[in-house]
């Protein structure tokens, strides 16, 4: 085995690279702007020259990198060709030939949701476990599948799309998707805020929640904690919601263990206590001793999974 | 390559045995009466003694068997490890250990309905498909799900166990798991039967299906095809449940395919028309170009399933 990986996690705006020894430890961490002009075209060979750059900066010779991992936000099939990632600009393509044309490495890639998942199995929240599931509580909710030890990636790299489970027939507005009632319109940290909203509206009990400028899930669960009643009764809604949703994906994947990681994960470990319940009282028996955690990696299990595919 | 393997496939009443060669096709198929006296103890040794026989018989050396594949009715984990198959008596032991204990054979072993979600996909109707869901509508709903050409079998075996999928938020009476609105509470042939004498009772609407001495799935869709408008209305909400159900399933795993097969599924492809519209409704976007196929293996689906594991 040679010395090092480099892990890519390509998002939006910056790109952030890592240099992994081979047991996992990231010795280098940096950052590179993503450049969209011209349909994103740009991007990879940004990689490439930064990797190159960065390598002849530490002294390591390219024969010590046994290879490149790289997330990209996208659906990935698992041999690495992109189906259009519409934030970047980029069409389909095979990611590992072009940048492997650039680099002579070899190069994996995978969905960034999926590969940060892959990260929290290997050195995360995840860690020891073959069969997990990644949850991400942000902006969105999005999810990885690990199965065996590997990223289920599925038909068109839409496995692990948790957040458009559905979950609540009786939803008037729409998500982001089209559909009505998907799980990421309640457990999400816009979800989250949106069933404050709504309970505020319902009636005029007194709370905390009432004195804020601009509501957020932060403020909401800031309130659970400080024992604000109204704000305990959205996060009962919120794990009514997450833990019916989680028990159907259990129903499927069977995981060990929940890694619940994203904005909302900041709350911590109290967000068990108004999951667990109704996940046991849905989930099928045979599901019901799967674990939940915490997330460790923050921002870098892009990097990390993205390592991992090349070392794990 | 050796020139056959043999398929065991253990049930409550019968074990089902087959010898294929190594294309996949059956050369010779028969049964054992499954005794469950004394725990089932006598249950892998009858196999092997009822697999040497027949080698015997028709003169084919141990030699030429690559192994022996077997599916067993309850929680198998990656190992071949049965936690507790009730309707056998067994607790908890190693399939392949034992068995190859008797034969002296390579020996594999799984899950029932994962095994016979595998032959499906082998020489089923989910020919050609790496990712695919095995849906059973039988007296119970069952699942298999086959990821990248392999079993999903999960942390405590109960990958797929989609019947127990929650579905309906308001349901009084109890599934079989001790849940309320499992997916197979409407969607299994007991389910179908279920709706239509809750449909019968609203009011007093002519139907075929009150001529009925016995209700039976059956009945159900064969009115359905004759035009009764009660019957309809059934299989509509069968196919709202159930449609609704598996596009859970594919937000998890992303299939190419349902193969949808057991008593149930003997309807035909009408099962689709009412399936695909609330399936196409529920459904991320991503996983909307899924296809349904039927099952075609029937009860032989065990078999090449357990002789897969070997030669696949």
């Amino acid at each position: 085995m040679k010395k090092y990986a480099i892990g890519v996690d390509i998002g939006g705006t910056t790109v952030k690279l890592g240099l992994f020894d081979k047991d996992g430890c990231v010795l280098e961490k940096w950052e590179i702007p993503t450049v969209k002009d011209n349909n994103g075209s740009r991007i990879l060979p940004d990689i490439a020259a930064s990797i190159q750059k960065r390598l002849a900066s530490m002294n390591i010779e390219k024969d010590d990198i046994q290879g490149v991992g790289v997330g990209a936000p996208g659906p990935v099939d698992a041999e690495g060709t992109v189906y259009k990632a519409v934030n970047l600009g980029w069409d389909v393509f095979n990611i590992p030939k072009v940048l492997n044309g650039y680099l002579d490495l070899p190069v994996k890639a995978a969905n960034d949701a999926n590969v940060a998942a892959f990260g929290e199995m290997w050195q995360g929240g995840g860690k020891g476990h073959m069969n997990m599931v990644a949850v991400t509580l942000g902006t969105g909710v999005g999810g990885g599948i690990i199965v065996g030890g590997n990223i289920l990636t599925g038909a068109t790299g839409a496995g692990g799309e948790i957040g458009h489970i559905h979950i609540e027939d009786n939803e008037p507005e729409a998500c982001g998707c089209q559909n009505h009632g998907c799980l990421e319109q309640y457990a999400s940290a816009t979800g989250v805020v949106r069933l404050a909203k709504r309970r505020l509206q319902q009636d005029q009990q007194p709370s905390v929640l009432r004195e804020q400028q601009k509501l957020s899930a932060k403020a909401v669960w800031d309130a659970v904690k400080a024992g604000d009643p109204v704000a305990i009764q959205v996060a009962e809604q919120f794990g009514e919601y997450l833990g019916k949703g989680l028990a159907a994906v259990a129903a499927v994947a069977n995981p060990e263990v929940f890694v619940i990681g994203g904005g909302v994960s900041r709350a911590g470990e109290i967000l068990f206590e108004y999951i667990r319940p109704a996940y046991d009282k849905y989930a099928f028996h045979g599901c019901r001793n799967a674990e939940f955690a915490l997330a460790t990696l923050g921002n870098d299990a892009g990097i990390f999974g993205a390592a991992g595919l090349i070392l794990n």
